[in-house]
């Protein structure tokens, strides 16, 4: 047992998904792509007498985060610092849960390999409700095309090969939980449409192409972010929304080309990783 | 198409692999695992009127890397450039092959997939005999398991969480294809011994002694090699030979505490990457 360990973790934007349902938590999820973010999230364990969590300083309550430690058997202090928007579609919850997984690993000597803590992360996420695929997405990195649902395990994963600038804006947080526990059939169909054109083309263009599609046909589109997205057409850029939040997204200079003011980040080559202390 | 991509790919040192034919070459390939190391390749490609392969500014003939770029019908001018040493273990046919197919595509907007392009380069690497498992491990970063043969469509891969300092001392070449190219019962069974104890306890400390008893049991350890490896072991670290070169890697500072004079690097967390231009 070290004395603490610390893990990076890069925030993830959906572009479009499927909803998978399994009685085992490690192979439901979701199928979909999206972007790996250069940004994210921070998370160090330390061992303690009692479970504590603090989210950019503050105490807080996170049910996969818990749940990862009780299945690591580990009662820690966990420090998550992100300057990533909470409950806005960047993967904030799926970062915390695959960063403690790494870091309490790392200080309670648990000999888990990265499969493995990515599963109990992913299946930690399934469970609460608070996401279904961005745990596989950000132990990869990059533009992560998610062909089946699930654990590193049971999925596939595929990407786009890509770099580059990426925009983005929030306007407001939407809840996941929410979404995906109703009725999901126009989202399936759209994720599945969406799929098969970025498995046809895998290209960042053909993504963002998709993305658009599925955030019309599933009906997750709103007002604010429709109106954003034909502004950042309109300027010549292109631009989709993050699933799930009320969250535009933009390759290279989309949103400052169209006079918006956003936060400026990039294409992630890398996935999750434990720091050098 | 544009006027040149450029592509990162980390090298990757071998601990213990076992040899797996298919008359398939991207289910042909090895199981095994390594380490993938911060030095790589960089390799630049840019359109050109006929096929044009310089490694550190010397034109040269890499059958694999010929072969990419007949596979994405490119005619091009191939720069590699890189100070890993060449013949020695460190995968440099694989990097060379696997950025030359991940810049190929971004040139000539091939528009094919990450997984894509890493079957194309393995498959290459084990038609021209160069190796047998580089690519997919490159293609992963960290510290990669693989659990089966072949590209990325096939294999199942894995991969040790882990960071930190790794030393190399490079005493000669090995030729790879005269290795696997020959009879490889015992490289399999002491490969297969090993893989199953990495599996068991996926940490860094037990892929070291798995390795060193791959290298013993394989018979594929030499003279110089084994000195070496006591004389770490005798100051307290831990070392093993990088598969296939007369090559020494350490983890920490092992080589160092021992006397020698060693380069020195780190474990990459990150894969192959395209270079943001």
């Amino acid at each position: 047992m070290t004395d603490l360990a610390r893990a990076f973790v890069p925030g993830h934007v959906t572009g479009f998904f499927t909803v998978e349902e399994h009685d085992d938590p490690t192979k439901a999820g979701s199928r979909g792509a999206g972007i790996v973010l250069s940004e994210g999230a921070t998370v160090t364990v330390r061992p303690a007498d009692e479970q504590r969590l603090r989210l950019n300083g503050d105490p807080v309550s996170m049910g996969p985060v818990e749940r990862v430690l009780g299945t690591l058997e580990a009662t820690a202090e966990v420090q998550i610092v992100t300057d990533l928007p909470i409950g806005a579609g960047f993967g904030v919850s799926g970062a915390a849960s695959l960063g403690t997984a790494l870091a309490a690993n790392a200080v309670f000597d648990r000999r888990l390999s990265e499969n493995e803590l990515s599963t109990i992360a992913h299946g930690a996420e399934v469970q609460a409700g608070t996401g279904l695929g961005d745990v596989v997405a950000q132990a990869r990195g990059g533009v992560p095309i998610r062909l089946e649902p699930g654990g590193p395990q049971d999925n596939l994963i595929d990407a786009i090969p890509a770099r580059g600038r990426i925009e983005y804006c929030v306007f407001g947080e939407i809840d996941t939980a929410a979404v995906v526990g109703e009725e999901t059939e126009a989202i399936d169909a759209a994720g599945e449409r969406a799929l098969s054109a970025v498995v046809a083309e895998p290209t960042v263009d053909r993504f963002m192409q998709a993305s658009r599609q599925f955030a019309r046909e599933s009906g997750l589109v709103t007002d604010r972010v429709r109106e954003t997205v034909e502004a950042v057409a309109e300027a010549g850029g292109t631009a989709t929304m993050a699933m799930l939040g009320e969250t535009v997204v933009a390759v290279g200079t989309g949103l400052s080309d169209a006079g918006y003011d956003p936060t400026v980040c990039e294409i992630s080559p890398s996935g999750a990783r434990l720091e050098r202390l």
